[in-house]
């Protein structure tokens, strides 16, 4: 790798895992954190020859000639973690620029001091490697009832090679007609309303059927990018990034189902969102193609 | 409930959980997303109710009447999930405050268009509930070497509930001679420098001791979040908050731990960090307690 491709590698965004978590902004990704920049060429030269076996067309994988493109829609309500888990594992990807886009440019704020600043619609790539949405609850609904929102969806639809979603960004997909004859998830509260897109509900963490790709709620955007990243960049990049974020789950509890949390935990949260399901339900019916 | 009960309850911050997910900043916790505020109140408070099972002092725990108080460290250079996932976690806590701090008010990057406001230490309460600091790599090893950073710590150790970190988090408690005689985890790559701060290392996802909670590598944030969750309001209220992030994890790969990822996988993350861990070997040698 020569400095010009080792620039490309990088140029894109950050490079992410490349440069361990250290690179607080792209600016930074061309200033690496412990080393001088020829030997962290040498160290990343090594480290994409070492997850590619040695095989070429493994290498174009890992690190593509041309940037990756990714788009995430950040709207304003979105479960911040809906984004953040996946935004934080797309970011260890080598040679790839991604777009926090919405209606305009605009700091979206993701709660507790943290906002995202956004890229309009209309300053997006036509092709993209993947479109996701993430979920939350009035948001959510305001995004499927958006026409512009839904513009976007619709006019990247043949051009991209994953449209994705997690958590309730489903039923954005959904809104846009994006899931009809697809098998597709959702978070548990709204997965019952997956059929009134013409989708298939699959009661699974991710839900992979041809080019869409959707998630359960929130924590399983984690399993979710995991399994982009092996379909962008192969198995071994995604299993380099799975021990850089340490992913051996161990949750204190079993409680991350309706069944496992139990009739008293779950009564309580079923009841809680009520309301929330009751504005969904409004929202895909006044959203559903005639 | 009363409304002045409430106002409480969410003026705290964002009601997070109370209100699904769809509050995008604190100013928005006040008006409730599909609901009148008289008809949320109930709501909530039947959630209390249902979860705390009558009991006042579980009510208590679930929804203390002065406000906890949560101080994150937010250093330009910290892994973003590290943080970003326990904030999520936190956020869904009911009258609970959360200070993003750090040496003074800055606009802190998290990479790729996120960005943190931060506190000041010196505006930071004295009596916390719980202190936490996340990983990175060139970042932390600066935090390690900052003073304030390390008299902020030591100022907080004798009076603040739980002193916490995830990943890399753990060298700079360590440096600030906060885990000397206690058992402590960190990320898999510095794992072995703990015994240098004294601290006895555990290989676990979260290890307690006292009030001493540690998480391993970033994705650990979740487990260590929901423990700290239950800790401070209760296992009904953590399982509830498990059950809304759907955290029942199914990784596509076995490679979160050094051994589950292979000797190719591990082997090329090993090298391609080995700059990192020498430079953490040295802050660890730098900053040691005489």
């Amino acid at each position: 790798m020569n400095r010009r491709d080792f620039n490309r590698l990088v140029a894109a965004g950050t490079a992410g895992l490349a440069v361990g978590a250290a690179v607080p902004d792209e600016a930074q990704a061309l200033t690496m954190p412990e080393l001088p920049q020829d030997d962290m060429m040498k160290v990343m030269t090594r480290f994409v020859d070492d997850l590619a076996e040695g095989d070429p067309k493994a290498k174009e994988r890992i690190s593509p000639s041309v940037p990756r493109q990714i788009a995430m829609i950040a709207y304003p309500g979105m479960f911040p973690l809906d984004l953040l888990g996946p935004l934080s594992v797309f970011s260890d990807l080598l040679s790839t620029q991604i777009h926090l886009v919405w209606k305009q440019k605009q700091q979206v704020s993701a709660g507790r001091g943290v906002t995202l600043t956004t890229t309009p619609y209309s300053e997006c790539p036509q092709k993209l490697d993947v479109v996701f949405v993430p979920g939350g609850t009035v948001g959510t609904i305001a995004a499927m009832k958006d026409a512009e929102t839904m513009a976007f969806l619709r006019s990247r639809a043949e051009s991209t090679r994953y449209i994705t979603s997690v958590c309730t960004g489903s039923m954005v997909l959904g809104a846009a007609g994006l899931l009809k004859g697809y098998k597709a998830t959702s978070h548990w509260l709204t997965h019952e309303l997956l059929p009134q897109f013409g989708a298939t509900p699959v009661k699974s963490r991710v839900v992979e059927d041809r080019n869409r790709i959707t998630g359960a709620g929130v924590t399983a955007g984690l399993d979710f990018a995991l399994l982009i990243t092996a379909r962008l960049a192969g198995e071994n990049y995604a299993k380099a990034e799975q021990l850089n974020i340490e992913y051996d789950p161990d949750p204190p509890f079993k409680a991350g189902t309706v069944k496992g949390a139990g009739p008293l935990v779950a009564g309580a949260m079923s009841r809680m969102y009520a309301s929330s399901l009751e504005a969904f339900k409004g929202a895909v019916a006044a959203t559903k193609p005639a």
